[in-house]
């Protein structure tokens, strides 16, 4: 990409998702929705300005995702996150148990083979939590008792398709599975967390001590972003998902006397990079893909997609919250599904057909997310819990109480 | 590069610029020369982490000069630079035809064709404004007139060097030039930048009256970096120089009302990609150049480089400046120069040998600028006329000041 196309990229990703953004909340939905149709609108089915396969758009956009899950984890009480964790572990295993289920039946059904249906499975269990952690956020509910179920649920979630991942790429390639290696990917999937968090928790503490003696110019957020990017470098090393190490580190900053200020400055960063991954997302969607029979697929595929998490979402064992916030909450698919279907094709296992099928999923669960949450939600005031206001993302109601406190102000 | 490399290669710049950019603080050098240190450290020559060629961080480092250019527009007042217009094309005029003679003729001393040594002396010709314009910046003399003198005359010769590329590239191609279009390039090179700033200053105006109504989060921040790439993307099209096309959309928005709040917002990003660019042309550094007849050549060719902007500072029409300082200013080579080089390479013009002549010539003007600037300028207070204070880069006497009102405030 020459650097003229990649200033005009970048000027139709902020401008798709400025406007767009900006027309949902006036439409009373989350920005995010807007800055998904924006992305379509610049992307490969529309103006073509952004392309979501270029290898620097989709760094930038995995940036973005990095920044968003550090943020989020930042604002994310581990303890509160705890507290949820049987009823996060059952949500995440119930749902991955009946997405991958009807999957894998559908793909029966259709007369596909057993290693393709096992393929169609494994791309419709895992939950992304981008756009659900962002809706949240949008809305203002960062901080519900659901939510923290929803993330809590989703991490577990991501682990567990990094392995379903894993295993059935050895078997994609030929390679056998045993018992034992199955036990090890599932311990070091799981175990990275807990290590990362210990580790992590003494490795701050001694970096914060150091800044406050050298006092390098902007140590705090270099510090905190080198700390975020070598947790999700190093998860990715140890076979666990990039965006589970970032929401680590968060929560691991989050924890220290200087959560505040690192939230505020890392903000800043982020309201660069965390738009591009939404629009990215949405300019990948293609439209020349919703056509006859694997639409049809597409659409089976997000029903059960749909039908599984919300499902599991209603079998929370937890009293006391909406089961059905939970539920939606947990619908989105995205980058996981994409690698399953991306890996199924490139080994020759899924047809070009059958992967637009998975693409079509992926957009009817990352546009249905939004409006359902939306439905399900009243646009609540940021919660302001432990001092800390909702910084994840400026929420729309504090657009809309910086307007209240203007019309306050102007004598007109 | 996979999004491990990237994270790995991100961890890599930031470590490096801020340990380096301390170091060189405590040794009372401009950061930027610790920034340049530490990415030859981490770069091909090293520890190999940070690949200056790979398109994404290539990309990104041209966003940070990009950026940093935009600042630098936004702290800069037209007046002041219309004032010193003449003083500017003088000194940037006298630069361009002492070095480019100046390689020109060591490039026939040693024999080589005629168009070979029309490539060197091209190379030699244009200054590269960001490394000094951080310097300035770093040590507080970024609103001194040396530095007004400067900026203008290094805008005049980027423009000036991308004419000179467009025509020797055309000859390279064995394509005729004609004095028509030797006239036309030139028009429309430095018209670029007279009608940017009168349709910038009628759009900016416009684009901040409707701001004022929509209210969109972040709204000002995006517009302004909208209309930065905007105008670089214009001015790449146009055949002028990218970072000319950024300065000048920093000189539209920094006469207009909401100049501070724009450098303020956008500061807070350009911290994240500045320091890319200069540790990638740290990281750029191949020490195997460094060897025999063409590291003679390559000291050849720096001698050259310093001695004519030198002289054309010496020689500027004003009174009552440092001319010293000027010259100085004017030293650096960069992008141009390796640009030339690369064209070179790639028509099967230069060798690779000569190539490696010309790369060794930056890094020398590179290193040497920050050290003789340092050696010229006293450290000063950031200047805060017209209320604006220094803010393109926290330069190190805030840091000091802090420091020293840190120490004043502990009873320790």
């Amino acid at each position: 990409m020459t650097v003229g196309a990649f200033l005009l990229a970048l000027i139709a990703i902020f401008a798709a998702a400025k406007l767009f953004g900006e027309i949902a909340e006036r439409l009373h939905q989350p920005a995010v929705l807007g800055e998904l149709v924006g992305g379509a609108i610049v992307g490969v089915s529309g103006l073509r300005l952004v392309d979501p396969h270029d290898a620097t758009i989709s760094l930038l956009a995995q940036l973005g995702i990095i920044l968003l899950l550090f943020l989020i984890g930042l604002d994310t009480e581990l303890e509160k996150l705890l507290r949820v964790g049987i009823a996060a572990v059952a949500v995440a295993v119930i749902g991955v148990a009946l997405t991958f289920a009807g999957g894998f039946a559908l793909g029966h059904f259709l007369g596909l083979d057993t290693i393709v249906a096992v393929f169609l499975g494994g791309a419709l269990s895992a939950t992304s939590v981008g756009i659900t952690a962002r809706v949240l956020s949008d809305l203002g509910h960062l901080h519900d008792r659901e939510s923290q179920v929803i993330l809590a649920a989703a991490v577990v979630d991501d682990i567990i398709g990094i392995i379903l991942l894993t295993l059935i790429g050895r078997v994609a390639e030929g390679r056998d599975l045993t018992p034992g290696s199955i036990v090890w990917l599932t311990i070091v999937a799981f175990g990275f967390v807990i290590v990362a968090i210990a580790v992590g928790s003494l490795l701050a503490r001694a970096i914060f001590r150091a800044l406050d003696r050298i006092d390098i110019t902007r140590g705090l957020l270099f510090a905190s972003l080198i700390f975020a990017f070598a947790l999700a470098y190093a998860a990715d090393r140890a076979g666990s998902a990039i965006i589970v190490g970032s929401f680590a580190a968060g929560l691991v900053l989050g924890r220290t006397e200087k959560a505040r200020e690192v939230e505020r400055q890392v903000h800043d960063i982020a309201h660069f990079f965390v738009p591009i991954f939404f629009v990215a997302v949405g300019a990948a969607i293609d439209v020349r893909a919703f056509t006859g029979r694997f639409l049809l697929i597409g659409a089976g595929l997000a029903a059960i997609a749909i039908a599984g998490k919300f499902l599991a979402g209603l079998a929370t064992p937890v009293r006391g919250i909406r089961r059905s916030v939970v539920g939606v909450g947990m619908i989105p698919r995205g980058e996981v599904s994409l690698i399953f279907a991306q890996i199924g094709l490139t080994s020759g296992l899924l047809s070009e057909g059958l992967y637009n099928a998975v693409a079509v999923m992926v957009v009817i669960t990352g546009l249905a997310t939004p409006l359902l949450l939306r439905a399900l939600l009243p646009k609540g005031v940021p919660t302001q819990q432990h001092g800390r206001s909702d910084l994840v993302m400026d929420a729309p109601m504090d657009a809309e109480r910086r307007r209240r406190v203007h019309e306050a102000e102007s004598p007109t």
